[in-house]
C-alpha cells in the first residue's frame, strides 16, 4: 500500500470541489455595511447524497483560515485529508452513508468563493482595498444562497468550531425554522479583550507593511512579511502554554533551520526548532493565503460580538428552536472555556435544550481540529438521538422499592421544567420525559454519563456542583432533583440556598447517618461505620458532610424551608420496624424529602 | 497643594541620576559571549546613607525597559515617580531611613548605562549592529563593577522582579558571600516556549522594519513601526485577560482616538479604547527606547536558561547562601505561577531558607509594578526580621497540658530538618528553632499566618496541602508534624503517603470521632455530634474525613505504618478516666502520633 492509500483508507474520495455563480442584478447582494456585490461566487464540497426530502443535511461552518475541503482527499496523490476528517465519512461521527454534508469556501476568502482578490466587474480588476466589509451573518446568509441552489429544504444540524461556531449561531438566530441542531465547539459570543489585542497587532503588523499599500497590491508586491508576522502571532494564540512547552523542550536537539526560515534569520536568533517551526507556520500561510482576505474575515470576526447587537445574548436567542451541543476546551485561551460558557448559559436561560461539554485537551484552540476523535463521540451521538421513547430505562436504583420514585412522579406535573444535579446516564430524565412530557436537563461530571445521556436525548450540562449554579437564573425550573449528592459538597448549605434559587421545589435524597447501624458500628465498634449505603472508608469516602435525618429537618427549620412530602425508604427488617413504630431517625436508611422555600 | 506636590508627598526627593565611568585598559571589560567592551558607563540612583561597616545595602535590579529612577521624584515638576515608588522610602518596605537603597540603568540599555547607542571608541560612531550579545550575567557583573565603586562590603538584600528576578538569582550564584537575602518576584527559572514565541514574533517584526537596517539606524530612519508592533504586542503579555476584559469593555463608549494613535488607523479599525490604548503604548515607547537595547536585552532573557547553563536548577542554586522570598502573581501569564514555583522547589531542594508567596492579582505580570503596597507587606516583614529569639511564642493551643509538645520535643534531635504542615503563625517551628536549632520549613495556606512566619523569619511556602508534596524531594525531611488537619483533607491516606515519601517520621495530631462524649451525641441525640474539638455544625466542618483512634491504628497496621510514640490528651474528668483504665478509642479525646514507614 502506498503511503497515500494509507493516508487515505478510512477517507472519502475522491471528492470534488465544485462552483456555484449567481448574479444580484440591480439589487445586488446586500451587505449588513450597507453596500452590495452584484453577484456572488462560491466554492463548496458536498458528500454523501441528499435524500427525497431534502432535509438530511448536515452543514459544516469553515473556521478563519480553512476552506470547503473538510473531508476526504482530491486525488490519489494527496498527502492530506480534508481539514476534518477525522469526523466526517462513511461509518463516523458524522455519517456519510446516513447525512449530505456541504461546506463551502467563505465569503472574503481566497479559495474560489468572492472575496477581496475577485475581479471587481465594474473595474475589471481585482477588488482590493475597494472590497466591501463584510461580517459573519454576510457570511451565512451567502451559505444560505447555497443552501438553496442545492435545493436543501431542511438542515438536521450546523456545526462549527472557532469562527465556526459564530457561523453557526447566526445560522441558528436567523433561519430558525430551518434547522433542527446547532453544535458549538471553542467558540464565544464575541472575543475577548485580550484576543482581540492580538488582532490589533496582527492587523498593524499587515496594513503597515510597506508592499501593503491600502490593500492594493495585486499588481506589485504582496505584504508576504507582515502577514507571515501576523500568522507567527496568531498560531501562537492556537496553541497552549502547556502544548508548546511539550513541543519545544528547550533541551531539545537544535535542528537545522529550513530553507522558507533561513531567509528570515536575525542577529538575534538562537537557533531554537521553535524559531524555525513559526517561521515555517509563517511562510507556508503566505504560500496559500492573501492578506487582504485574512484582514476581511478577522474583522468579521473582530466585530462579531452578539451581545452588542441583540442588546443580551438571551435576546439574540431567544428566537432559536434548535437543541444545542456546546463543547469547549480546557486549554483553550483564545475562546476561552468562561467564554464558551456564556452561550451555554444563555441558552439554559432561554429555556433552550442545551447539553454542554468540558474537554480536557492539551492543544489549546487547536485542538477543535486536532482531536475530531475525540469530539466525535459526542457530536456522533448528538446526531444520532435514540428515539425509541417506549424504553423507559432502569432507574430502580434510586430507590429500592420504587415508593420514593412514586412520590416523586405524583409531584411532578406535565411539561414541569426539572434540573437533575448529578444525573447520571439520564435515565431518570428520560422516563419522567416519556411519562410527564417534562423539559429536563441534567447537571453532570463524569463525561461516560454525558455520553449517555446525549445518545438519550437528555440535555445535559457538564459541571462539577461544587462550583455552584450562579449561572441559572432565578426560578428557571419547577423541580430540582438531588439525588443522593448533598453528603458529597464542599458546601451543602451554600449548594443547597443554589438550588433553592434557581428551582421552586427541591426533591432531595441522602443516606441517614442516624441509622441504628451506623450508630450502633460507631458504639460498639468505636470505628467509623461502613454499610450498604455507606460503602467506603473513612479515607476514601466521598461522602464529606454527613447527616442524620434529624440534622436534615433541624437545618430545614432554621434556614426557613417546608418538608412538603417526605418518605423514608429501608431494606432491613428492624430498620423497618422503628420507622414503624415512628423513631424514624433511628429507623430510617433512605429518605427522599420534598422541600421548599416557605414563602412559596 | 499642586498636582505634584500631592503626587510627590510620600516620594523621597529630590533625587539624582548619577554616573560613574570605568575603563577596563587591554583586557576590557569581558562579556560572557568572549567580547569584551574597553569601559562601562553606569547610570544609577541611590537612596539612604551607607553605613559606616557600608553593609545596609538593599540592591534592586531593573526588569526590561524600566530603569534606575526607581524611587522618588528628579524635580518638583515631576509628574511621575520611580517605578516602584510605593515599595521604597521613607517608613516604607524597603525603608531608606534604615538602608541604603541602589538601582542602576542596565547593561545594554539605553539611559546612560553602555549600550548599542554609545558611542563606541574603535569607531567614534555608535556600536549599532557592533554591540557584543550581552547576558543577564554580564549585568550582574556590571552592577558588581558598581558596588565596589560605592564601597559597599556586603548587600543585605538583592530584590528583582521579572528580568531583575533572573539578575538577583545570578547576584546569588555568582557571589554567594556577598549577600544575605534575595527576593525574586514574577519570575521564573526560564522564558516558557509560549513566552519566547512571542519574544520570536516580536524580534522579527522589529529585525524586518526597513528601516531597521541591521541594528544600524541611527544616523538614519529609526525602526518606529517596527519598534511600536513589537511593544504592543509585548504589552499584552504584561496584563491578564482578566484585566483587560475589566478596563475595555466592549459595551465602553467609543473612546476618540489620540493623536498619537490616529496616524496609524487602519481601514480595519473598529474605533474602541483597545486599539487607541495599544498604539498609545507603542508609541510612547518608541520615544523612549532604542530599538537595539530592546532587542539586546531580550535576547539576554530569551537565552537565560538556568537549567541549561548549570545541568539542573539544583546545581545553580547549590552555592547560595542567601535566604530567599519568592512570590509569584496569580494571572501572570508571562512568568506564570508554575514556572516561578519551579525557583521554590529548587531552593527547598537544596536545602535553603526559602519563603513562597502566590499573589492574587487580575493585574497579570504587571502586577509586581502595581501591587507595590501589597508586595511591600511580605517584603518590608522579609528585610526587617524579629531577631529576638528568646521571646518563643504561646505554643500551648497545640496540647492543652503540654505532654504532647513534650513529646515532640524530646524526639526532635538537634539541627534536625522539620516540615511544618499547616504551621499557622510559625509559632511552633520558631519555638523548635530556639530551643533545638532545627531548620524548618512551614507549609501554611493563610496569607495573614504566612506574614507573622516571615516575621518570626521562619521559612513558608504558601500551598493548599489538597495539592500534594509532589514537588518535595524524598527523604527531605528528618520530621514532619501534621497538627489537627488530616481530617480536613481530601484524600487523608493520599497526603500521608506522601508525607513520609518526603520525611523519615510524621507526628500526626487528630481529634478521636470515637470518644464516648462524640458516640453518645449521635446514639442519644441522633444528631452529628458538635464539641470543643468539633465546633462545627454537619454542613460548615472543614471536618470532612472524621476518624476515631482505632480506625487510625488500623490504618497505619494495613499501610505498614509503624506507630513510634502515642500520646492521649484530655480535658474531660470521664475522658481521663476511660483512658486511664485502657479504654484508649472510648478515652482520648485528641491524640499524638509519632509514625514512620516501618522498613526504617
Amino acid at each position: 500500500m502506498r503511503m497515500s492509500e494509507f493516508l487515505h483508507k478510512d477517507s472519502l474520495g475522491p471528492v470534488v470541489e465544485q462552483d456555484m455563480h449567481k448574479d444580484f442584478g440591480e439589487d445586488g447582494f446586500k451587505l449588513e455595511c450597507g453596500e452590495t456585490l452584484p453577484a456572488l461566487d462560491i466554492r463548496f464540497e458536498t458528500y454523501g447524497t441528499l435524500n427525497e426530502t431534502a432535509d438530511n443535511v448536515v452543514w459544516i461552518c469553515s473556521p478563519l483560515t480553512a476552506d470547503a475541503h473538510v473531508a476526504g482527499f482530491h486525488s490519489k496523490e494527496d498527502k492530506h485529508v480534508g481539514w476534518w476528517d477525522a469526523l466526517i465519512g462513511k461509518g463516523k461521527a458524522v455519517d456519510t452513508d446516513k447525512f449530505f454534508v456541504v461546506c463551502s469556501n467563505i465569503l472574503g476568502g481566497c479559495k474560489g468563493t468572492t472575496g477581496p482578490a475577485s475581479i471587481n466587474p465594474k473595474t475589471g480588476k481585482p477588488y482590493g482595498s475597494k472590497f466591501p466589509k463584510i461580517s459573519i451573518g454576510d457570511m451565512v446568509r451567502t451559505q444560505k444562497v447555497l443552501a438553496d441552489y442545492l435545493g436543501i429544504k431542511h438542515i438536521y444540524a450546523v456545526i462549527g468550531g472557532s469562527m465556526g461556531g459564530f457561523q453557526a449561531m447566526k445560522w441558528g438566530i436567523f433561519y430558525p425554522d430551518f434547522i433542527e441542531r446547532l453544535v458549538i465547539i471553542a467558540s464565544s459570543p464575541r472575543f475577548s479583550s485580550q484576543a482581540l489585542g492580538f488582532e490589533i497587532v496582527a492587523r498593524d503588523v499587515i496594513t503597515q507593511d510597506p508592499n501593503f499599500n491600502g490593500g492594493d497590491y495585486y499588481e506589485s508586491e504582496f505584504p508576504r512579511i507582515g502577514l507571515a508576522n501576523a500568522r507567527k502571532l496568531a498560531h501562537i494564540t492556537y496553541l497552549s502554554a502547556e502544548g508548546m512547552e511539550q513541543k519545544f523542550k528547550r533541551a531539545a536537539a537544535k535542528e537545522a533551520h529550513t530553507k522558507a526560515t533561513q531567509a528570515y534569520a536575525t542577529p538575534f536568533d538562537m537557533n531554537i526548532p521553535l524559531e524555525s517551526y513559526l517561521r515555517y507556520q509563517g511562510a507556508k500561510f503566505v504560500e496559500r493565503f492573501d492578506a487582504n482576505s485574512y484582514l476581511q474575515i478577522a474583522h468579521a470576526t473582530d466585530t462579531f460580538d452578539l451581545e452588542s447587537e441583540y442588546g443580551s445574548l438571551e435576546k439574540a436567542f431567544e428566537g432559536i428552536h434548535a437543541d444545542v451541543l456546546n463543547i469547549n476546551l480546557s486549554s483553550d485561551w483564545l475562546f476561552p472555556p468562561d467564554e464558551s460558557r456564556k452561550i451555554t448559559t444563555a441558552f439554559l436561560n432561554t429555556k433552550k435544550n442545551i447539553t454542554s461539554l468540558e474537554y480536557d485537551t492539551a492543544f489549546g484552540h487547536d485542538g477543535f481540529l486536532i482531536e475530531g476523535n475525540k469530539l466525535g463521540k459526542s457530536i456522533g451521538r448528538f446526531l444520532n438521538v435514540s428515539n425509541s421513547k417506549s424504553k423507559t430505562s432502569n432507574i430502580s436504583t434510586i430507590f429500592s422499592d420504587g415508593v420514593a420514585l412514586k412520590l416523586l412522579q405524583n409531584f411532578i406535573k406535565e411539561n414541569d421544567r426539572i434540573l437533575d444535579l448529578g444525573c447520571g446516564d439520564g435515565s431518570l430524565l428520560a422516563t419522567l420525559k416519556a411519562q410527564k412530557n417534562v423539559q429536563g436537563i441534567g447537571i453532570e461530571k463524569d463525561e461516560t454519563c454525558i455520553l449517555s445521556c446525549i445518545h438519550k436525548d437528555v440535555p445535559v450540562l457538564q459541571k462539577d456542583l461544587d462550583k455552584g449554579l450562579n449561572d441559572i437564573a432565578e426560578n428557571s425550573f419547577d423541580l430540582a432533583i438531588l439525588n443522593r449528592t448533598l453528603q458529597e459538597m464542599r458546601d451543602p448549605l451554600g449548594l443547597l440556598q443554589e438550588i433553592l434559587r434557581v428551582a421552586k421545589y427541591v426533591a432531595i435524597t441522602f443516606p441517614n447517618f442516624g441509622n441504628w447501624s451506623v450508630r450502633s458500628a460507631l458504639l460498639f465498634r468505636g470505628r467509623m461505620p461502613k454499610s450498604k449505603e455507606l460503602p467506603y472508608e473513612w479515607y476514601n469516602t466521598p461522602n464529606i458532610h454527613l447527616f442524620t435525618l434529624r440534622d436534615f429537618t433541624r437545618l430545614c427549620e432554621k434556614q426557613g424551608l417546608k418538608i412538603e412530602k417526605m418518605v423514608i425508604d429501608n431494606d432491613d427488617a428492624l430498620s423497618k420496624g422503628l420507622t414503624a413504630i415512628g423513631l424514624k431517625n433511628l429507623g430510617a436508611e433512605r429518605v427522599l424529602a420534598i422541600i421548599s422555600k416557605k414563602d412559596l
